[in-house]
């Protein structure tokens, strides 16, 4: 990164000023994944590091129409300021799309439209978390979770996630023993895992929750991309009141617009609109119109169908491929949808090495430590099936098979 | 608002639960603002209260071709997810821009990109100030900055606005007997005052910061939009290692597309870029190409010569009619630029009176207590001139002073 450059003179100069910073800073852990992608855009590395939606499944000359349709139509509203909470024909669309899919009736005034589903962390944190305060998470947890959170300073109480979800005797204990603020949970195709709670465990979760003050913020990013189809009931339909959702158009729309949402009770809504107010007054409006264009228009349920079919069968090459060529000591998670498969190395095999390795051989893979807040996870790793094609997929998992395999002997 | 609403049942259902929310957010003034601004909706209104661009200002035909290039020629990259600081050739262009504008040598490594000038105020308010921490701000103060910067629980210490800047001799005071983390200003149409701070006053700023440990936050929003042309020095022309500016295409371009930037020297930009991605990834990719395009392809200075133009008109008549039809005993600045006028009433005049009575009246004006963090400025008012078309200033000066006159008299 440059200097700082004294006025005038085109010259760079060293600095010579110490800053201090707030000390939240130093809690934050600065994203491991975004140094890695720098290392990985090299354009002839096969990345299964990051976590980006198929370009090819961008709906680019529909989202252009949409575009092109509100400019002529409202051009000059729809560039001007506008309200805090977001344009209400695509709340009212999202809430619409909750009652369908999910058989959850919710106001559009229960939605606030936020910069992607990020935000809503950035804005839950300020509005739930004072400094000390206890929360819990999912243990591996999200990365960009827990570097939002931080920024809020609380403790962070990892639940241990099983095949079919959280631990619930972990969860009720812990809630038990500190007054947690919310528990913060992915139910579908959680991030990092690939892991699915079953609907047995939704209940039981809420269940907990429901005796206790804790709220569950229900991050379902990847609740539209589960491969079979069949959507499992969010926590709202058994503990409304205590149930906080976020969602997001960047894995069915398009990223680049960051364009997500959060659905919480009108008391937490009333102080997540003043904390948005605060942050930024307002999310892009061109592109909440070209959304709530695109939306009404279009053929969502096609084009969620098409990425489901595109997906699954990407996740349907890595899995056989990993099937056929991992030795029998690496173990890996069956994703029911989302972006991810998490892959157990045997203890032992450090998967930062295996990352520097794999990287010589221009593949790339997550090293899955810094989803745990209480350290471990060593032997993790973090493999992304969406933004690679099938090709790519089955060279990838060949090197990367290879690269445990010779680590695995040494 | 509405309330929660049981799974499956269409029915609304009362709130039983209590929630229990971070101290910061009882710190947070509620906008006045935007109360203010739902009174104001109804098209009868002429409205004074607001900070809107005059839209018929808006570049729409030359937008839409922005966008509409964009998206054809590489629309599958614009739409998916990018670096967290931003589109480079766009920061490369607010840095060029800097060069010619005001002789200033910045590297766009010094530049991140934010969802409008806002979201700087929150990205530094996280990276700055701890709980406690001290900060000055200007008397009155800008509203939007009271609001970001409260979420981190500082202690205010407001600085006097004079015709031609802070009071030195306060700020000196200030800096002297507290360790303050920075002096938030607006030294170009400050709003809400409209004044501008002198070119010996930027030197003794700077010349008094230089001998502290505080930072300078130069709030940039209205720079572009000086009606004589003529551009005063930045304070990073003084004190580059303390000086953060802020700036933003929401008033030469569009504010709807929510785009901003922050310039700070590269050890606080290493800490923004941090707190940025924690809070949101980054902003809006297609925007920010879309803003791109628009300033390679379109003569922005021909554009904002326009803004100049019919906004210096605007404060014209606003002024003339405020000078004929005010009492003598009602001062008001006059703004070299920006787009608010500060009208200060007589003691014991009451301008939430004014605000009640004038909206009887069909015009709305804002009160200015709210700019104040230590309480006064009962007797002010902001009055925007950037919204309205000639004929409705007139109006409404007409309307106001005929209010402003009825509460003198009685």
């Amino acid at each position: 990164m440059s200097q700082p450059i004294p006025p005038g003179s085109g010259q760079h100069q060293v600095t010579t000023k110490k800053y201090t910073f707030a000390p939240r800073m130093a809690k934050t852990p600065k994203s491991f994944i975004r140094e890695i992608l720098k290392v990985t855009e090299d354009p002839r590395i096969i990345s299964f590091a990051g976590g980006l939606p198929s370009p090819a499944l961008i709906d680019v000359d529909n989202i252009a129409a949409a575009a092109a349709s509100v400019l002529a139509k409202d051009g000059r509203t729809a560039l001007q300021y506008s309200t805090t909470e977001g344009y209400r024909p695509l709340r009212q669309f999202i809430a619409d799309r909750y009652r369908k899919r999910l058989g959850l009736e919710i106001s559009p005034d229960e939605i606030l439209i936020t910069n992607g589903s990020q935000q809503c962390l950035d804005l839950l944190g300020k509005v739930l978390i004072n400094k000390g305060d206890h929360i819990a998470i999912e243990r591996p947890g999200y990365l960009g979770a827990i570097q939002a959170f931080s920024l809020y300073e609380p403790g962070f109480h990892p639940i241990l996630l099983h095949e079919d979800g959280p631990d619930p005797a972990q969860l009720a204990d812990c809630l038990l023993k500190f007054p947690v603020r919310f528990f913060y949970g992915i139910p579908n195709s959680q991030n990092p895992s690939g892991i699915t709670y079953s609907e047995e465990r939704r209940r039981e979760i809420a269940g907990i929750l429901e005796k206790s003050d804790a709220l569950f913020i229900e991050d379902d990013a990847y609740g539209e991309l589960n491969f079979a189809g069949k959507s499992l009931p969010s926590l709202r339909q058994f503990i409304p009141e205590q149930t906080i959702i976020t969602g997001s158009f960047s894995k069915i729309l398009a990223p680049g617009m960051r364009m997500g949402w959060v659905v919480a009770p009108p008391a937490i809504m009333e102080q997540l609109v003043i904390a948005k107010q605060a942050s930024d007054l307002h999310s892009n409006y061109l592109c909440q119109r070209i959304a709530a264009e695109y939306l009404q228009n279009q053929n969502i349920d096609a084009h969620i169908e098409k990425i489901r079919a595109s997906y699954r069968k990407q996740r349907d090459v890595m899995i056989n491929c990993m099937q056929d060529l991992f030795p029998d000591t690496v173990s890996f998670t069956r994703p029911q949808g989302g972006m991810f498969i998490w892959v157990t190395l045997p203890e032992g095999i450090s998967s930062m090495k295996i990352f520097d390795a794999a990287i010589k051989e221009n593949v790339a893979v997550l090293p899955g430590s810094p989803f745990y807040v209480d350290g471990g996870g060593d032997n993790t790793l973090r493999i992304n099936f969406s933004n690679s094609t099938e090709d790519k997929i089955r060279t990838g998992i060949e090197r990367l098979a290879s690269v445990i395999r010779k680590q695995s002997q040494s």
